[in-house]
């Protein structure tokens, strides 16, 4: 059998930081196919199972070590994986990984979807823990929290998007983790430009953790601190002095809908419906004329109960009353969400910022027929859109 | 500046076929950074527009420019994309690319979704088409389309899956194209795991184009077809000899779910309902208890027109009378599908296959006053779930 003859190199840039400052370096990649081996799958299969013939073992026995095969879950810290594109980085704790943004994750002016964004949060996020080594068989579960039946659940979140990535653009997510008040985590995620380096977009969320069995809040044991903590930093994407107070909606909101059920789609790994599928429900409550002509530009969102699958839900909303801006500064609740790095950095070339900003306010709440109870509260702010994204 | 101190060298295997046999090579990727530039991003961009001054632009062109610079579409063919981990394969006209499963693609029992499945098929389509340097602005159109206003819409959709990839997977999608009559064109694909070869689904689709101003199918003018046809090979990823006839639901079907309407976020860039929402509507209307313990096989889907987003859809299947299979062959409707890969090659590993499989018939159609009219036939085959995604 002869050798093929395929050989190929390129290399693109990646960016990293040391010190605060900013550099950018480049990754080399040769592809070269130059072996001849055949493949056996079956014999690398079953030569990997230890001190068990693959006829022998128990059909319990070969499936857990076929999804380990198959997961390659690493059992120590990793500082890059090409598969993910990723590497580590902020002196070993942080966790940079490069994105290509799908055709199926932007809407109908090629723009990234809100939920898509979210949904690459969580992606990264996990794909830290994956790369700490620390990550057990659950959904971001320590093998501590597994010994403990915890699961995470965030319990706040605080998104800014200044622009919008479109199909085909390749970005950079950084996140790194840090201490939240005794028994939580913070979680802040930074997107950038690849081509650039322009920011995107930066979010901070906290989470706590649950008893999976008991569906319960649950301090965190020691040996789980042990883990996460020499992970933690303190440097964050969005910096708040005083979080926003959300009021709490009722029957009078503006607009309600009371159509709305979890889809068997909904349910993630820890078999609830995944937090982003909320948002969703939110911003369909908003009309549709004034999501035809704005774009989200921040959102804060408090979790405060699981959603289960049989759970019907209601979304209310309600419009902020109208909102002037002044020179850049917003004269609104919003007022202690950052300003887009647009205006402060002044790299305008995006396109003008529109100065004139539009609030709501969010409920999601089951529908019991004797009380309703709070899912989530919610804030989000928007702008005009850019021309950019209206052609 | 001192220049930073941060190397790293990891390699991976690839696998590629040559004269029909199977060999596996490497890619070695370098992480070196070691440069100490410092980003200027402004200056990156005004300095890659030709010719202007970036104040003096106008707006318009200053937004085409920006896209162009974001997106980097490629004007010519590429062989190797390290961004989306992929290269050009069958001698010079097939694509493949690495693809790590997401933790959102994945359903409560870690599996892929038939969705999240879909659109990578999707996603890869059009990544091949972006490497052959002939995608224009549009969703996989060409040059030559955009110039004709001609959009692609798929006719035809057949999908075998044998084993559900998990979260954290690694795998390798195969794409190439081929001649479908004499206006059509016909893609295929084939999706393996990269840990072990073994093939988990395989698909293929027949797409025809469509003016996008009149709605209207079109010929494919003779500049599209000098464009396309040299990507054109034989090779097919599943052989079909007679392909089944779908019958016709009406309203006597067993199961008819007619509260569906297409969602903002069901649109895609050519601003009409992706085609693979409407595999959702379709498997939404099977009752839960059968999906709770079934997993799709195999799927053929017609699609008979559009959907907009105003239109209201009533989603009807129908579930075959029990069958019986015997020693591997399938006695029933769905005789024209080939046999799973598992049985063929025996390489059972992943769990025994079931031998009884259950199919059903499907129909979407607009819900209008005076007259319904057809958007997709379907066909679905199931069989019982393996016990590794019942854990």
């Amino acid at each position: 059998m002869a050798a093929a003859a395929f050989s190929c190199s390129v290399s693109f840039p990646f960016r990293y930081s040391r010190n605060g400052n900013r550099y950018h370096g480049r990754v080399d990649i040769k592809i070269n196919a130059s072996s001849s081996t055949r493949l056996h799958p079956l014999n690398e299969i079953t030569g990997a199972r230890e001190g068990s013939s693959p006829l022998a073992t128990t059909t319990e026995n070969l499936h857990v070590t076929e999804e380990q095969i198959r997961q390659r879950i690493p059992t120590k810290k990793q500082l890059v994986d090409p598969y993910r594109q990723c590497l580590i980085i902020e002196r070993g704790v942080g966790y940079r990984q490069m994105v290509v943004v799908r055709s199926y994750e932007v809407g109908p002016y090629k723009t990234v979807t809100l939920e898509s964004l979210l949904n690459l949060f969580q992606e990264t996020a996990l794909s830290h823990v994956w790369m700490s080594g620390l990550l057990s068989n659950g959904f971001g579960a320590t093998h501590g929290m597994m010994r403990n039946s915890l699961i995470w659940v965030v319990s706040r979140m605080h998104v800014q998007v200044d622009h919008y990535p479109i199909w085909g653009e390749v970005l950079e997510f950084d996140t790194l983790v840090g201490a939240s008040g005794k028994n939580g985590m913070r979680r802040d995620w930074l997107v950038r430009s690849q081509a650039t380096g322009i920011t995107y977009a930066r979010a901070t969320s906290n989470w706590v953790m649950m008893n999976e069995k008991m569906r319960r809040l649950s301090k965190m044991p020691d040996e789980v601190r042990d883990e996460i903590s020499p992970w933690f930093i303190e440097k964050q994407a969005i910096t708040e002095d005083v979080p926003e107070k959300i009021v709490k909606l009722d029957d009078s909101a503006k607009y309600i809908n009371s159509d709305l059920k979890p889809r068997r789609s909904d349910l993630d790994m820890n078999h609830h419906v995944n937090n982003v599928k909320y948002v969703r429900w939110m911003l369909e409550t908003i009309p549709d004329k004034f999501l035809d002509s704005h774009q989200l530009s921040g959102m804060v969102l408090e979790y405060r109960r699981e959603c289960g699958s049989s759970d019907r839900v209601e979304s209310l909303c309600q419009p902020d009353e109208d909102e002037i801006l002044t020179n850049g500064v917003e004269q609104s609740l919003l007022k202690n969400m950052v300003l887009t790095s647009g205006i402060v950095e002044g790299n305008g070339y995006l396109g003008p910022l529109e100065t004139t900003m539009h609030g709501y306010t969010h409920l999601l709440q089951t529908k019991g027929k004797t009380r309703k109870e709070e899912i989530v509260r919610g804030r989000t702010r928007w702008r005009k859109k850019y021309s950019l994204t209206s052609t």
